[in-house]
C-alpha cells in the first residue's frame, strides 16, 4: 500500500499527515512550532513527528514520497526558500525539501503553499470537473494556484500565481509585495476583519475575534457582516474578471477559512463578474468553493508530490 | 518548396501574403474592403487576390496551409466569429475560416489577431529567446497574445489573453466589453492619440494625425509627446506587472505601431515595473519591442498555420 506524506508549514504550527493515492488522510496532526526558532530546530521537530506518524502506519503501507506546501517562493532546483517567508524567517535561506529527502530517503517535493491547494483541488477536490481553473485561498493573507490544461502551472521559474498581490487599484496603499493596492489589501482575512472591525467599532458592536467568524455572522444574518463579505467580494469579482480575459478559464474556485461564508461570499462574485470581463468568457464560467477543507494543505502537499510520481 | 499564405483582416483592408517556412515573405500585399459589405462580397474580393499571389508564386512552389487572423473571438470547432469584430460587421456568424479552405482545400486556422502575432513572434520575432512571454500589440485597440510553456495559450475555449480589457482602474469609465477602466482606454493608440490631442489643444499646439505620429514626435523631442507616452507606460507597467506576478514569465514584448516610439515607450515601463510586481517576479524580466514590424499581421497567421501543422 502505497503512502504519501503531506506537509504543511504555517506560521505557528506545522500539520503533517498520511494519505493514499485515492486522496484518502490516513492519519493527521500538527505540531506547534516557534517561528523564530532556527532551521534545525524546527526541522528536527517536523521530522521526528513524521517519524511518529510513520510507526503507527498500518502493516503493509510503504512510504513513496512527501509533499511539502510553505509560503513564499521556492527555488525549484535547489529546494532553496528564496523570499515571502517572513512568518518563518529560518526556512529563507534553506532547503526543507534537501533535508526531509536526505532523512527519509524518498523523493520528496517543496512548493508554495497554495500551489500545491491547487494541486489537491485538481485530483481529489473541486477541480476535478476542469482542466483550466483558478484557485483563490482567503486565509491571513491571499494565495493562488493555476491549472491549466489540466496541469499546475509554475511559470518560468515557479513563482505563478500570486494571485493575491494582482494590483486592483492603483491608487490603493503600497504592500509589502511592492505594489499599490493589491487583492491582499482588500479581501484577505486580515483585511476583512480589519473592516468588519472598524465598521463595529463605529457602532459599538463587538469586534470579532478573525475573518472566519465574521464569514459566520454573516451566515447569521449581522448586516455588518455581509456588508464587509459583499465589499471583498467586489474585489475578488474584479480579479477573476482580470484573470479570465487573460486565461479563458472554466471555473474559479474560492478556498480558505473565510470561504465558509459560502454564498454570501460566491453570490456577489458571481453578480458582479460580469462588470469585470468579456460577456463570452465569464459567460459558462463556475465560481464555486473548495472540495478539500480541513488539511487541504496536507492533501495537497501529498497531491502535488503525487502528481510528480506519476509523470 | 512548401509555401503557406498568411491574411490579416482589418477594419478597412485585408493585407494578404505568401510565406515560407523559414518566415520569408515570399510576395505580400493588401487590398481595400466595404467594412460594410455583406460576407460574400468580401470574401469573393479576398479569395481572388490569393489567386492572383498563388499565380504569381515560383515554379515547384505549393500551397500547404493558411492562417487568418481576424479581430474578435473565434468559435475553434466552426470557424465561426462569435463576438468582438464590430468593424467588419459581416465576418460575425460566419466562417471565415471554412470559407477559405472549401475554396482553397488546404488546412486553414483562423484566431483572433492577436494570437497569430504571439505566434509569429514565437517563430520568428523577439519571442525566439524565450517559452514564456506575453505579447501587447498596441494599435487602435490593445491586442494580446500569451506563449506558456513554448506554446501559444488559447485558454479553455480560446479567447484567452485579452489584455486590452484588464481592468486598470475599477472607478475608470466604462468600455465596451463590460468591464471598466480597462488599459485599452489608457493606452491604445486610440487613447494615446486623444490624450496628445486635449494637451496639444489647450496650449494652442497642432493636433497629431494618429498615435504612430504622437511617438514619432516623442522621439523627436516633443516633451507633450513625451508625457503622453509616459502616461501610456504607466498603465502598461501596472499591467504587466499583474501579469507577471499571474504567470511569472521571462518577457513582455510589446508590438504595434505605437511600439516605434522605442525606449521612450519602453524605459518607463522597465522603470515603473517593479511598483507593480513582486521583486523575484520583475527581476530578470526582458520589456522589449517585438521583431516583426511590417507585415506581421500576414507572418503571424502564416506562422499560426504552421505550428499546426507541426503538431
Amino acid at each position: 500500500m502505497d503512502v504519501l506524506a503531506g506537509m504543511d508549514f504555517g506560521g505557528t504550527s506545522v500539520k503533517i499527515g498520511l494519505v493514499l493515492k485515492n486522496g484518502t488522510l490516513l492519519s493527521h496532526g500538527l505540531i506547534a512550532i516557534d517561528p523564530c526558532a532556527d532551521f534545525e530546530s524546527i526541522m528536527t521537530a517536523v521530522a521526528r513527528s513524521l517519524d511518529s506518524f510513520l510507526n503507527a502506519m498500518p502493516p503493509g503501507g510503504k512510504l513513496v514520497g512527501i509533499g511539502i506546501g510553505t509560503p513564499g517562493f521556492t527555488d525549484e532546483e535547489s529546494g532553496v526558500l528564496l523570499e515571502g517567508c517572513r512568518n518563518i524567517p529560518s526556512l529563507q535561506g534553506n532547503s526543507v525539501r534537501r533535508y526531509i529527502a536526505d532523512r527519509f530517503g524518498v523523493p520528496t517535493v517543496t512548493d508554495n503553499d497554495a500551489t500545491c491547494a491547487a494541486s489537491g483541488e485538481l485530483l481529489f477536490g473541486a477541480g476535478r470537473k476542469y482542466s483550466n481553473f483558478v484557485l483563490l485561498t482567503i486565509g491571513t493573507g491571499i494565495g493562488g494556484g493555476l491549472v491549466l490544461d489540466g496541469k499546475v502551472f509554475r511559470g518560468a521559474r515557479g513563482y505563478a500565481a500570486e494571485i493575491g498581490h494582482m494590483c486592483i487599484d492603483p491608487n490603493g496603499p503600497w504592500c509589502i509585495c511592492g505594489s499599490r493596492g493589491c487583492l491582499e489589501q482588500f479581501a484577505s482575512g486580515t483585511a476583512i476583519q480589519a473592516a468588519y472591525n472598524q465598521k463595529a467599532a463605529k457602532r459599538g458592536l463587538e469586534a470579532a475575534p478573525s475573518a472566519e467568524s465574521v464569514a459566520d455572522r454573516a451566515r447569521q444574518g449581522d448586516v455588518l457582516a455581509v456588508i464587509t463579505m459583499r465589499e471583498a467580494a467586489t474585489r475578488i469579482a474584479q480579479a477573476f474578471g482580470t484573470i479570465l480575459n487573460l486565461l479563458d478559464l472554466q471555473a474559479c474556485i474560492v478556498g480558505g477559512g473565510v470561504s465558509r461564508a459560502g454564498d454570501i461570499l460566491l453570490g456577489p462574485i458571481r453578480a458582479e463578474l460580469p462588470d469585470y470581463c468579456w460577456p463570452l468568457v465569464s459567460r459558462s464560467v463556475d465560481i464555486c468553493a473548495a472540495g478539500l477543507s480541513n488539511n487541504a494543505g496536507v492533501v495537497g502537499a501529498a497531491a502535488h508530490m503525487m502528481s510528480r510520481l506519476s509523470t
